[in-house]
């Protein structure tokens, strides 16, 4: 699967939730990040991000995709970091 | 069409970005945003955003999915805003 995270956290929670999705996903920009995972690592994943978040102020959004090609992607600017999965 | 977008803009720049994307698409939360657009749509929108960036600098993903089902969603923590595509 390929999965496309994006969170919304305060600001003291932002180094711990990065460096958890991180261990994961590839950073592609600020409060994005991508990455193939296996089921059992997106439960990982959203397990100890659940721990990470007060889930009365901060969101994370995650797309689970079938494959990296399901989603074109288009990059305006900069790009900040390339996962290897676009072609 | 289904667009994902997300943004990593500099502070002065990210309101006139937000305010461009949202003509087109509904916010998510911050630096995220969903929506359906034609092709026409979402030429429209990048040639906006393009002007409104500064290429150095920013950084724009839009990731194109054939229709909003192609993609499974995950929402951690509080949702700050439902597109109501995703069933």
């Amino acid at each position: 699967m390929y999965v496309i995270l994006a969170y919304d956290v305060a600001v003291e929670r932002n180094g711990r939730v990065l460096k958890t999705a991180r261990r994961y996903l590839t950073w592609v920009q600020n409060s994005l990040l991508e990455g193939e995972l296996s089921p059992a690592q997106l439960r990982r994943l959203q397990h100890e991000l659940e721990r990470a978040i007060d889930p009365q102020s901060d969101s994370v959004q995650i797309y689970v995709l079938p494959q990296a090609s399901a989603a074109r992607r288009v990059c305006l600017g900069v790009v900040k970091n390339e996962p290897s999965q676009f072609v």
